[in-house]
C-alpha cells in the first residue's frame, strides 16, 4: 500500500542521522538481552553505555540530588506532608508548599512560559521539555527557505544537524580547532559563512555549544565577543547552547561565561536564544525532560509567535518544570538541606573531573590516539589514527573506520561509544565520543587499553 | 535586523491557529492576574477556565487516583519506602518496588518504545509525551509533498489544523452531521476525497476523533468498519485519535469500540496508527505529559524510521510513563488499593455524566441555543444562533461573529469558552466548546445563563 512504504513519507524524515542513539546504541541494548541468558557467551558481564549523558542510568547510578527528589516526592503525593512530616527538612516542606500555592496539581496543564522566580523577565523564558525540543522549534522557525542555513561548529551533537534535516534547511559547518583545545576561530566561521553565500545558501543563525559538546572546550570571554560581533554584523541569530555550563572540571583555568552576560555587556542588539536543561550539570535529570530557552532582544510579535508554537504542545511536563525550580533555586547556607546538597554536588564534581583528567591521560599514552584534555562537559574525543589495513576492513564490511572500531568495542567489551562519524569530523581524521560517567574507572579504561592494543596488534597504527 | 523579523521567518509558522489557548484564553489570564487587584471593578470574583480539558487545574480541582500519586512519590524518592512504610499501601509498595527494577532512576532517559507489560508487540508502541506530540509526528512523517492532504473531522480539534500548517500539508476538510448527534457519514468523507483530487491534493491519511472532540460524539461499529473499508479502498492511513475512550456517559447505549479491535476483526491491513493519553479518562494528568501511540500494520522499515525519529527527541518525561503504566495497570479486585481506586474513578465518572447532562439540557432551553447530550469525551459544542444585528457588531469590531460572543461572556462572567471559529463549523453557522468539568454546576450554568439572556435582550435571536 502506498500510504506507508517508505518513499511515500517525508523524505527529509530519511535523511535526519542521529548516531548518539544509532546502530551501536541498538545492537548494545541486544547484547545486554543477551546477557541474561544463562549461557550468553559474550566475552563480558555487562554493557556500558558510554554513548549518551544519562547520569543516572542503571550503571553509572550518579546520585540524583536529594532536595529536588524530596520536593518532587511531596508535589506528586501532598498528603505525604501530613502522613510522613518528620522525614522531610523545613525547607524542602516550604519550598513544596510554595510551588502547591504557586502551580496548584502537577497533574494539570501549566503555562508553557516562565511565569516568575527568574531574574528576567518570564516573558522571554520558554520553558521546554529539555533542551532539544526549543532547538528544534528554533531552527524550525529560523528555515524560511530550502536555502536558509544555519553555522554549526564540526564536531557537533548531532540533534542541531537532524533538526536542519527534518526542517530541511543547510548546516553550514565550520571546524573547531583540535591541537588548541577544540577552540574556535572567527575566521573558520567567516570562512564558512563566505563559502555558503558563494553557493546560494542565506545564512540565519550561528549555533555554539558552550561548553562543548562532544568536545568540552571553553570559550574565552575575547571570543564570545568576536562572535557576537560577527553575528550583528551578518545578522545571524546566535543559539548558544549551554546545557554544560556547570559541568567544569578547572573552574579557576576555564570558567564558564554566558552569552547573555556578554552580549549585555557590549549592549548589543544580537538576537540570542540562550539553551538550558536540567539533564545535566549536577541534577543530571534526563528522565524528568525540563530545560528552558531564553530570548534576549527578540520582538514581541516573534515572541508571541514562539508562544503559539509552544501552546499548541500544551507545556512541557511538571516533574520537568520542578527541576528547573531546584536548579535555578538550590538550597542556600543556612538552610536545613544546605549542607547535604553542598556534599552530593561536590561529590559529583569531583568524580566527574577525576574520571576526565585520568581517562584523558591514560588514552594519551596509547599508540596512535590523542585526546584533549577536556575542561567541561561529559565527555572525551580522542582522535585514532587508524592504519590503511583497518580502512580497508571497514570498506569491505560497507562501514565508516571508526564506526568499525566503535562495533569491535563493543563486542569485545561491551562499552558502548559513538564513532567520531556522528558528530563530525575533517576528512580522513577519526575520532570517538565516549562518556565520563561511568564509576569503576580503573576497569573501565583498562578494558579500552586492552581492546585498542589488540586492535593496534591486528591492524597496526598509522 | 532581517534575521529575526516576522517575515524572515518560516512562513508556516504565520499559519498555525490554536483557539484553545488563543486570544480568549490569554485575556482569560490577565483577568486572573486583574482578580488579585483589590478594587478590580470586575463583575466576578474568579475566572473558570472551560477553554481547555484540563481537570485538575486551580478550581475545577478533579482529585489525581492516588494510586498513581503513591506510586510516583515513591520512584520520586525511594528512601520513602524505608522512612514511612506505613503510610503505603503493599500493592503500591510492590509496583514502584516492580518499575525500579525495571527502569531504574526516573532521572535517566529511557528508551522512546514500549519495552513489556502490554497485549501487543512493544516494538510498535512509541510512548510519548501526550498524544500531541505524536499526532504532530506522525503528519510530519505522512506529508511528503506541499500537495499532500489529511482528511480532517469538521469539528475537530485544532491540533490537527495546527500541525497540518506547521508540517506544509493540506487539510481535506468532512463534516459531521449535528442534527444526528455530531455521526460520521462515509459519503461525506468520499465526496471530501473527490473534491481534493480535483484540486491536485493527494489524500494521505483519515484523521478520526473518537469519542469526538469537541462533540463528544461515539462511533457506532458499522461505521468505524465502513471507515476501515474507505481507507484501504484509498489507500489512507488511518489515524485514530482515542483520547477520550474512558469518558463515557452512556455506557451501555454508547461504547467505545477501539480502531486497533475492528481492523483486527476484519483481518485488514490498513495501517492505523491509535493515540492514547493519560490526560485525559479518570487519570486526567495533563501536566505529567505521558501517552503513547501505537502502530497496526507498519512495516517494520517505517516502524525504524519513526524510532530514529523520537531518539532525536530522546524519551518522554518518566514520570509521564509512569502514568501510563497506572493507567494501562490500575488495581484490580482483592488488591489493598482497589476500593479507594474504584470510588475514586466512579465519583470522576458519575459527576461529569451527570454535569455533562445537565448542562445539555439547560443550554438547550435557552432561545437560539441547541446542544447535543455529548455521550462521550469533556466537552460541550452548543449551537448559537447569532442574529444580523450581533454579526454586524461583530464586523464592525472585525471579530468573528462567535468570538465576540465568547469574549462578551468572558468579559461578563469570568468564563472562559472557545469559539466554534477555533475548530471548524458549516459557513454561517456558530458554536462554541465549553468543558464540563466545572463543579458547583448551578452556579456555572446559571451565569451562562443569565448572560446569554442579557444577549438575546441585546441582540435578538436569529
Amino acid at each position: 500500500m502506498a500510504a506507508h512504504s517508505l518513499d511515500a513519507l517525508n523524505p527529509a524524515f530519511q535523511n535526519v542521522q542521529y548516531a548518539v542513539r544509532g546502530e551501536l546504541a541498538i545492537k548494545a541494548e541486544l547484547l545486554r538481552d543477551k546477557l541474561k541468558e544463562p549461557a550468553h557467551g559474550l566475552p563480558f558481564d555487562k554493557v556500558i553505555s558510554s554513548n549518551i549523558g544519562n547520569p543516572q542510568q542503571k550503571g553509572l547510578d550518579q546520585p540524583p540530588i536529594t532536595f529536588t527528589r524530596q520536593v518532587a516526592a511531596l508535589m506528586e503525593w501532598p498528603e505525604l506532608a501530613k502522613l510522613a512530616p518528620d522525614v522531610f527538612p523545613a525547607d524542602v516542606l516550604e519550598r513544596a508548599e510554595e510551588l502547591r500555592r504557586e502551580i496548584g496539581s502537577i497533574g494539570a496543564y501549566s503555562h508553557s512560559q516562565a511565569r516568575d522566580g527568574y531574574p528576567a523577565d518570564p516573558a522571554t523564558i520558554f520553558l521546554t521539555g529539555g533542551a532539544s525540543a526549543g532547538v528544534s522549534l528554533l531552527i524550525n522557525m529560523l528555515i524560511n527557505t530550502p536555502k536558509a542555513g544555519i553555522l554549526i561548529p564540526i564536531p557537533q551533537y548531532p540533534l542541531y544537524t537532524a533538526s536542519l534535516a527534518q526542517h530541511q534547511g543547510v548546516p553550514i559547518p565550520y571546524y573547531l580547532d583540535e591541537p588548541n583545545g577544540w577552540s574556535t576561530s572567527v575566521a573558520s566561521i567567516e570562512d564558512a559563512l563566505a563559502d555558503a553565500r558563494k553557493e546560494g545558501v542565506i545564512p540565519k543563525g550561528l549555533v555554539v555549544i558552550n561548553p562543548g559538546n562532544p568536545t568540552g572546550a571553553l570559550l574565552d570571554e575575547a571570543t564570545q565577543e568576536a562572535l557576537v560581533r560577527l553575528c550583528e554584523a551578518n545578522g545571524l541569530v546566535l543559539l548558544a547552547d549551554e546545557v554544560y555550563q556547570d559541568n567544569l572540571h578547572r573552574r579557576a583555568t576555564h570558567p564558564f561565561t554566558s552569552f547573555k552576560k556578554i552580549v549585555s555587556r557590549l549592549d548589543s542588539r544580537v538576537p540570542l536564544v540562550s539553551f538550558h536543561s536540567i539533564s545535566k550539570g549536577v541534577s543530571g535529570e534526563c528522565g524528568r525532560r525540563g530545560g528552558y530557552f531564553e530570548c534576549t532582544n527578540f520582538t514581541e510579535e516573534v515572541i508571541a509567535l514562539l508562544y503559539k508554537m509552544v501552546s499548541v504542545g500544551l507545556c512541557p511536563p511538571l516533574a520537568g518544570q520542578i527541576g528547573v525550580d531546584s536548579m535555578v533555586r538550590p538550597p542556600q547556607p543556612g538552610s536545613p538541606s544546605y549542607a547535604l546538597w553542598k556534599q552530593e554536588t561536590d561529590t559529583i564534581h569531583a568524580a566527574l573531573a577525576q574520571r576526565t583528567s585520568i581517562m584523558s591521560a591514560r588514552l594519551n599514552a596509547l599508540p596512535g590516539v590523542s585526546c584533549v584534555d577536556s575542561p567541561g562537559a561529559l565527555y572525551l574525543y580522542p582522535r585514532i589514527r587508524l592504519s590503511e589495513k583497518a580502512r580497508k576492513a571497514a570498506e569491505e564490511e560497507g562501514k565508516e573506520p571508526d564506526a568499525l572500531y566503535a562495533l569491535r568495542l563493543l563486542d569485545a567489551t561491551g562499552i558502548c561509544v559513538v564513532p567520531g562519524s556522528g558528530f563530525g569530523q575533517r576528512e580522513g581524521e577519526w575520532h570517538y565520543r565516549l562518556t565520563c560517567l561511568c564509576p569503576g574507572v580503573e576497569e573501565y579504561v583498562g578494558k579500552l587499553e586492552k581492546f585498542h592494543l589488540e586492535w593496534v596488534g591486528k591492524y597496526g597504527v598509522e
